[in-house]
């Protein structure tokens, strides 16, 4: 029985090799050239973190120790004040919670590679022009040769990202329920050499109320750096253009960055300004042919650093569910988004919410005693008051489940946190009865 | 200065006559054939309701007079209950307002007419096929002779409906935000010819819970009726699809219509079933080149008849702010939607909720009896108290202040119809209190 996936992205090849193992025939169509043969263009190669819901599903598919070998540890958050002041904060109860920074081209590039290794054909600069929805044919066009064929498969699954051709096609032929709004935000990714002496294990962020810089770590020792700000605006990249107003802008809110990064004015002139975007949609799945997938169904801002691990759980729930009922497809597909959909939007909604406490709440004590305090309670509680961070990040309970009892913990924190400075004078009893209502946490 | 209209509907149009009128030269593209030339498909027939401010649209266009006498008033509801007694609530304080239903193909007609009359060329059949946002240019493809023309204007309108061929290319190539979502139901188009006896100034309606037929009067004494039913699901389009089914059902929940529609067979088997969606998008306008107005910037459910007037309000606006500013479209167009985008938010938050109303709340007796208690309050504080359904149909206010007045009513009349059953018993010293912080209408 054969699969058609669309998009060679991350997912794609993930969800081959589950497929194949499975004994379906596999083919991967890609609109782009293949990267491992042709050098990307600036501003695709921004960096990935990956934490427990994608290295569950790279464990399924036995690629984890090969990549892990790819990755740097990020053991928390470095905060940079304006002044160059550093102050790091933990992402994890201890040395075993920690997230990674992972080259996103690196991945995609093992992934293809061990795809290919079990018999994945992937058809490069194969673009779906055109799909029917009901008979499933899909037609790809060789973007060298202008040639055209049409495509049958059992099932055709779309992994073909933010803007998704299969989607387009169900927005012009089927009543899907759509929506996609944009950040007034944009990134630019710039570069610090290596040799820059920053400390290689954290996440390094310059929060700054309305705007902010971050920088993840490679394992070259340079570090890919992306700066956020407004498109419009009277501190935007629309102010921000020549070589004067990027190094003056630079030296009053970044001056330690500044030192760094000695290609800065080459890079911000070269690299473009990407925009971000919040994709939701239902139903994700056509006439039991076709199934949307990873961020052609939804695709979340990547202030949570979840868009790789959101659409890695997809693979790992849907090949559970294939594992359930056998191909049935329209079954498959139909009760995959019903597992799913709630999860989707809940990560969508977190991760939205993540901005702001990056660029802004990470430099305010009272957020930081806060977080304090929540890693003391979850110290107290183990395994019932677990930090909204936590159960997003090392453990796989639904993305439903962390929103909802995230919301609750943060009641409970604000009585707790009210009038005290110190970890030591948190009323513990008084903590033990506001946490009474919530269960043990179920982890996948 | 030349302006190019996307889409002969209704509002292009009327557009049109306004832009004419003050010195552009105008052209319109429409996708499909001259409707006076060509018969229309079955399930687009479906009849218009046309109030105040679709009639103010009108009248700016001096077209009012004419278009009137091929209107049939109705002056109200009238509610069908399922063993055929019949209810009469009225639309509105007194015999000088009510709503008039009007048959879209002639209206279409007669504004194609007019504007024709006045030297705008419409050509048919006319699709436009990609648009540069950023030139302005849009390439337009004869559907008979295939043959493309490129044409450039100072300012391209698009009202080309709620599938636009415009607003794709801004979801394709700008940073759009976007939504649409699709009611479960779907409706469906049938008739009851001359001779029914059915009462011809009313809005006659079968509400039944969840699903609700309704019959508009047609000048010739037929009625264009409407059945809405959810598209799945126990009583639904997927399960009433052969001819017993069709009679069983209407057999039991419309016997009184069934009793008049020797056709419904027919009808049933050859009208298709259509799909209603609410669509929200932002911003309307693309490099001050393209802007979208009517259903192609929000298109609305039915349900509170106000799809035309909203769409002609449009125009009234758009040619406002023209004549304010004279054709500096980037600033025209800006404006515009900073004046309607709340408002047209509103309408479409209005017209689902009085689906609701239609098909559920009006065999409901209490909910009856607070229309009437409504309609007291207005008469004893009038221009301050103004029934929701009045604002809305009968006043030129913004739909936004309409929905913020209308809740703030709703508030009120619970508390005031709370524990009594006749008009006799409101307590109007409490009324006045009540009421004390709405301020004077300011109608348009």
């Amino acid at each position: 029985m054969t699969v058609t996936i669309i998009g060679a992205g991350l997912a794609g090849p993930l969800l081959a090799i589950g497929l194949v193992e499975r004994g379906f025939a596999v083919e991967i169509h890609e609109r782009r050239p293949d990267i491992r043969r042709v050098r990307q263009s600036a501003g695709r190669s921004i960096n990935l973190a990956v934490s427990t819901r994608g290295i569950h599903a790279l464990e399924q598919a036995g690629l984890w120790p090969a990549i892990c070998e790819m990755t740097v540890p990020m053991r928390g958050r470095m905060m940079h004040s304006p002044t160059g002041e550093l102050s790091f904060q933990p992402y994890g109860k201890d040395e075993t919670e920690f997230i990674r920074s992972l080259s996103r081209a690196d991945l995609n590039a093992a992934l293809m590679d061990a795809a290919e290794a079990r018999g994945v054909r992937i058809y490069f600069e194969s673009r779906a022009v055109t799909a029917d929805l009901r008979s499933g044919r899909v037609r790809f066009r060789d973007e060298n040769t202008g040639e055209e064929k049409l495509v049958e498969a059992s099932a055709t699954i779309a992994l073909d990202g933010a803007n998704s051709a299969i989607r387009l096609e169900m927005l012009r032929h089927s009543r899907l329920n759509f929506s996609q709004q944009f950040l007034d935000y944009g990134y630019k990714e710039l570069t610090i050499p290596a040799g820059s002496g920053m400390e290689k294990n954290a996440l390094h962020i310059w929060p700054r109320g309305s705007y902010m810089l971050i920088a993840l770590p490679n394992r070259d020792n340079t570090f890919a750096c992306i700066l956020f700000l407004p498109f419009e605006g009277p501190v935007s990249f629309q102010e921000i253009e020549d070589e004067i107003e990027v190094k003056s802008f630079f030296e009053k809110q970044f001056p330690d960055a500044l030192a760094l990064m000695p290609q800065l004015v080459e890079n911000y002139a070269a690299n473009p300004v990407g925009s971000m975007v919040t994709i939701k949609c239902s139903p994700w799945h056509a006439d039991g042919r076709f199934l949307l997938l990873g961020d052609a169904a939804h695709a979340i801002v990547p202030f949570f650093g979840q868009g790789l691990n959101c659409s890695f759980e997809d693979v790992t729930v849907l090949l559970e569910i294939l594992d359930r009922r056998g191909p049935d497809w329209p079954r498959v597909f139909s009760e995959f988004e019903q597992a799913r959909k709630a999860n989707t939007d809940a990560i969508a909604d977190l991760a939205l919410e993540n901005f702001v406490e990056m660029r802004d709440r990470v430099a305010d004590p009272l957020f930081l005693f806060r977080k304090k305090v929540e890693l003391a309670l979850e110290e107290k509680f183990p395994g019932r008051f677990v930090p909204k961070y936590s159960m997003v990040t090392f453990h796989r309970v639904p993305y439903s489940v962390a929103l909802s009892r995230g919301l609750f913990q943060d009641r409970v924190l604000g009585q707790l946190c009210e009038g005290i400075t110190r970890v030591d004078d948190v009323d513990w009893v008084k903590a033990a009865q506001l946490i009474e209502p919530l269960g043990h946490l179920e982890s996948a």
